[in-house]
């Protein structure tokens, strides 16, 4: 077995989502992701700390390209033209298995109460990303906060958008025009 | 010993603090709380399940007077209306015993991972509860995802507030000057 693996990160995680719907999470072992996706347990840990961290796999690329998309903003943004850039930066990451494996990893989180609080935890870690980045910029609290929690819900309800299987939009698409949803609901909140 | 304890959580809670500051969480154990409140661990577990859930302890509190505020708002009450009184009801639940604690409660939680995804998933949960609560009135989403979190939000920042040793202002009044201060941030957001 080669010991560079091109796409070995992505085969662990889809070796990870078979299991897990397959005999559940708790039921899997880092041995069996790894020989599902035909690597070794030491390939694993050289991409992931534990079985865990397989289903966050992207929150630290989400959390990068947020932050270099609203550094690269021009001078001129609003908070929320910065935060549309963010949402544009972040489109490169959700590539088209992205939308096969979306949906699979939402039921396995769904049914266990440890996975859905590291996955609240991802959804603070994206939002500081972004919040951390505006303040960078000279935004100031409250309103960096509330535009990465803007920019956060505008980024899931994109993402469920996109792997409804009768969608065809692409996401960049999808998350200028969620964030301008919001937007707007926020104009009318009174 | 009796069996009925009528401060018997809040003592679980300070004595739960106190080992977790003194000895560390990992070290300490539910017997050790009990002994320390001065009950047994039969009464430890009437209330919580586990040490863990001993530092979220108000959440489903919070999230009932929540919900509660949220009803009891007049019909012409705009979501953010709504949003204040959730706040308004909230505040009967922040005593002064909660002045001392959170300091210390918050030490503890940032010193664990487990315990900050234990507590994001809570902020989770807190904003569900609003979010709910606001759809029951007929707010429909975004507008009630996007209230709920201005509302947590403002809750949080209160809350700093209010626990700072040189404030001297009611937790309602400071809740409803966040809640203003993000209102004004939310329109300046471009």
């Amino acid at each position: 077995m080669a010991r560079w693996e091109p796409d070995a990160r992505q085969r662990l995680v889809a070796a990870a989502l078979d299991l897990f719907t397959e005999q559940g999470y708790d039921n899997t072992t880092v041995a069996q992701i790894a020989d599902r996706a035909g690597l070794t347990k030491s390939t694993f840990f050289r991409h992931f700390p534990d079985k865990r961290e397989v289903l966050v796999a992207g929150q630290d690329t989400l959390s990068r390209l947020f932050a270099e998309g609203i550094a690269a903003a021009p001078d001129a943004a609003t908070p929320l033209e910065a935060v549309a850039a963010a949402l544009d930066a972040a489109a490169v990451a959700i590539t088209p298995e992205r939308r096969e494996l979306g949906p699979r990893l939402q039921a396995v989180v769904a049914a266990n109460s440890e996975l859905q609080e590291r996955d609240a935890l991802k959804r603070v870690g994206l939002a500081k990303a972004m919040s951390d980045a505006l303040q960078r910029r000279g935004v100031p609290d409250p309103a960096a906060s509330l535009a990465a929690e803007l920019g956060v819900l505008a980024f899931k309800r994109a993402f469920a958008r996109w792997m409804d299987p009768g969608n065809h939009q692409e996401f960049g698409d999808l998350a200028r025009q969620s964030l301008q949803e919001l937007r707007a609901a926020s104009a009318a909140l009174g």
